[in-house]
């Protein structure tokens, strides 16, 4: 039966598919059963769960063999007996073969029984064990919701769930899935601003969906406006070609903006630059008329051959992406790896506990001392082809910056020897770091440029993984000490004539271009994807309006303030 | 031979014993023999070393397998050959047993045997297998040094060595021993911070000690003045009694400061808070005059029976604690626990790459309800015995506090419910989370006070774990960047009326005093143990001075600016 309501639209983009439904993670879910043909799949599921479960309790049982006592590893001894539990793993297999319930549901429903027995036991110890029974039920249950089922047989089909996590999106579109309807969330999330960059259409805060909608129902998306139509009719299914016929249109009108300047309606100038890490993403960016490559990653390269690349191999990918920009500036990034995948590229570090928080950028560079060199000699080679800047990740403090500016010019000392002519390129370095950030008055007169790493500088500032999906919504950039801090960076190069970028994902969000405007930003640099849809929403600005409305935005106490302000922006 | 030379101390004490000498981490060390009766022990490193490398290739081989390509994996396996090969091990045996080679040097002159017959291979594949087997020995020797070779043996032995990681300094002391010396390193170093905090004589920046001191000679050390005598006569062994005697005195002195006001030579009172996790810590600030416990940490009492403790037990150690200041406030913070450390309190948590950015402090309080309530309502029903105060850690946005307010209103409730005249306590959040610092003005008017932790807040304003010793001395206190954000934090609370305390490891040490009132810190919290040195420092401060100096202060560039400031203070 026909349907229509509505929630937020937060990526835009059309869809029609049929749902898949995901029901929340608590273990507490409702009674859900799973059509008898899923039955196989959600054993599977569940066993994949037990298994991940199992390995986790290896992996922790290694990290405590001699770091820890005795007792200790017979606590996870006991998990582990609890996990391999003959009674618990054919329950939960028959629950969901004769039940067919989920392999959530079924979790809760043993889970519950053996509560029971536990509790109704005598002895103070057994009854004890009940909290080991909760712990394993509770990792099992995680891991089962970790990477929700979707791999299988979801192309085209629209995922209707509670929430989903940033981490999830890129995974979601690979296995097919058209379009994401959620009953929580905002438009302002950051899984809201990947799934734009990803242009993966998105509606958000669709509180109804879950008790509307059921697998396999036909539902119609529309994540411009947030309209949902489930069971559409004919004069649905008649809308929804309009839409897609007007979706074309804007798209050709967006075409038009290629050979248009990126001005706001006052008439001030704004550079677009585009992060790249292909050749295809710098032709794409000439294309599009960016003003240069503002972030090159080099990390492709190392990532390869688990080797480090030798100095022609670098040298080549580097005059190539400067010649395909065609005299507009290329921004190369040094290597910004860090203990987590230092390894792939042959680089030997010892495991850290938090691989954000350890040798990684600059960091590891300043280790390495051929591999930093040999990189540094290639840009500078490739720099007789074009202009080029040399950007440093992961900066902390001025001595980094004086210690590469040194090994940058040694570099072009022992190009110059070779007999190319040289100069020393542009050196700059990535505001990531907060301190680095807060203390910006020390590096830049170090420096010739700055380039804010919005999605590491939220990741530390916020003290929040952004790959930790437990952590839900805590990480965003509409918080204002990020605010305040991304508008003192961008003062400070103000003061001292240093030109600053933002580079991360921030930038390449449409719909935060007037915040980042009204911040004083001149510079963005994003995926080329995303260019022109940035440049019609400058286009749409008035930048001295929306920066007399500035101290308004710096005041916001909290998000919701922030949100405020973006709305009537 | 009777030799005397001198390093800048770093932590005062004084020690006389034998050198335990150990020689740099890099691979590069100069050839290094030990006696006869060591090599016994350097085979047993080497195999644990050995063991350790092992058992770090199984776990990055589970993590891999189903989760990257065989060919990923294959790459282990050689490595993991290597690892056992037998010409590798024996080889190494023979250089430690025969050769008396330290296992570090065994390992180096192995390598370059080795690498000697790769170099010389035809075949281009063989030879670059060259850069497995230095990834392998590279991991060998990282493990090698990891924790160095100090637990047997060393009780009463002075350290001699290249360097000190702040991560080691706990484990030798507990070992026994008495100073260390090391040739690199300053006094303002995150070590040298926390020798002070544990009273361990510190010698740094004594640069021949490597090339002068061997194993087993006698070395008096004198951490205050950075004195080393190396063969003392018996002219030195009178002066070092005169030390002992003189220093008793000082300690004398210092007791006299207990019932003296904590007050700058201009007349301004400072508050002196102590941090406490037992029942003795709060007994010895009562003793010491603090003006009531500044940071109580509940975690002890969470990690004691791998599950959470009962109201009654908690409201008992609170309570006590109350009792025990007599009258002046006990400041409980809430729970402050990661998924690193949440297992051995029975919460359950999944796996995170990065703990020290995940679910930690408040966000693992809103995560179990249960506990967060039970843990309130304890700290409630104490304050009925007392002025007490609640503290939340890792705070990021102001959303947290306004649900925390709202919880303790309800468990005063919920106390009052059983016939107990409660009022609702002074509730705080720890600033530590720097965009909680930065926008502390979305927070100041939603908290009764602020306390600022600097440990886990300069932590994440450098991207530096604390804990990893592969980052060297970026860990510190004395950037720029930190300064700053400390002085607006106080700023902010001035303008708010909230008062702010410092009570990380920063507000204990002595040294750092006359910065940290300076930036406008009226309130310090710290280890009772350091409270009278302490006081001792501020009463020789003239703070009206000292505030005329904070802009230069707050312009310095770098950390070297911020030493000279302190330096001339």
């Amino acid at each position: 039966m026909r349907l229509a309501f509505a929630g937020h639209g937060a990526s835009r983009g059309l869809a029609l598919g049929r749902a898949r439904v995901r029901l929340p993670h608590a273990l507490e879910v409702a009674e859900q059963r799973v059509p008898a043909a899923r039955t196989k799949d959600e054993a599977a599921r569940l066993h994949e769960a037990l298994e991940a479960t199992r390995a986790e309790m290896r992996t922790l049982r290694e990290k405590l063999q001699g770091a820890l006592s005795s007792e200790a590893i017979e606590f996870i001894d006991l998990h582990a007996l609890l996990l391999d539990d003959p009674e618990l793993v054919q329950a939960l297999e028959a629950l969901i073969q004769q039940e067919r319930y989920s392999a959530g549901y079924a979790l809760r429903v043993q889970r519950d029984r053996l509560a029971a027995v536990f509790q109704s036991m005598d002895d103070p110890y057994l009854r004890a064990r009940l909290d080991d029974l909760d712990h394993i039920i509770g990792r099992i249950n995680a891991h089962l919701h970790r990477h929700d089922p979707l791999p299988r047989g979801t192309a085209g089909e629209v995922l209707v769930c509670e929430n989903v996590a940033p981490s999830e999106l890129a995974q979601l579109q690979a296995a097919g899935v058209v379009a994401i309807v959620s009953a929580a969330g905002s438009p302002l999330s950051h899984t809201a601003i990947l799934a734009r960059s990803l242009h993966m259409p998105l509606v958000v805060g669709a509180a109804e969906v879950l008790s509307r909608i059921n697998d396999g129902d036909v539902v119609m998306v529309d994540g411009e406006s947030g309209q949902l139509v489930l069971d559409p009719d004919a004069g649905d299914l008649r809308r929804y070609r309009e839409l897609q016929q007007r979706d074309l249109r804007e798209r050709r009108d967006l075409e038009r903006l290629r050979s248009k300047p990126t001005r706001t309606r006052d008439g001030v100038d704004i550079a677009l630059y585009a992060n790249a890490e292909s050749r295809e993403d710098v032709a794409r960016a000439h294309a599009l008329g960016a003003a240069g490559v503002g972030l090159y990653r080099t990390e492709f390269l190392f990532l390869q051959d688990r080797e480090t690349p030798d100095e022609e191999e670098q040298f080549i990918a580097y005059r190539d992406a400067v010649l395909a920009m065609g005299g507009r500036p290329v921004t190369f990034r040094t290597l910004d790896l860090g203990a987590d995948k230092a390894d792939r590229a042959g680089l030997a570090l010892a495991n850290e506990d938090n691989p954000a928080l350890g040798v990684r950028g600059v960091r590891l560079s300043l280790l390495y001392d051929a591999v930093f060199d040999t990189q540094l000699r290639a840009i500078v080679r490739a720099s007789a082809y074009g202009p080029v800047r040399v950007l440093v990740p992961m900066v902390s403090c001025r001595e980094e910056v004086l210690i590469v500016r040194r090994r940058l010019r040694r570099a072009v000392a022992a190009v110059r020897g070779r007999g190319v002519s040289v100069q020393v390129p542009p050196l700059g370095a990535m505001i990531e770091v907060p301190a680095a950030a807060i203390g910006v008055h020390g590096l830049a007169d170090a420096v010739d440029f700055l380039s804010i790493g919005t999605n590491d500088l939220v990741q530390y500032l916020l003290a929040v993984d952004r790959n930790n999906d437990a952590l839900g919504d805590l990480y965003s950039p509409l918080h204002p000490g990020v605010l305040r801090l991304v508008a003192h960076v961008l003062r400070a190069g103000n003061e001292h004539g240093v030109p600053v970028a933002v580079c991360g994902e921030m930038a390449g969000d449409a719909r935060l271009a007037p915040l980042l405007l009204a911040l004083g930003l001149k510079e963005f640099s994003l995926h080329p994807a995303g260019l022109l849809e940035l440049r019609r929403a400058i286009r749409d600005c008035d930048l001295s309006q929306l920066q007399a409305r500035a101290p308004r935005l710096l005041q916001a106490r909290d998000r919701r303030g922030i949100e405020r302000w973006l709305a009537t922006a």
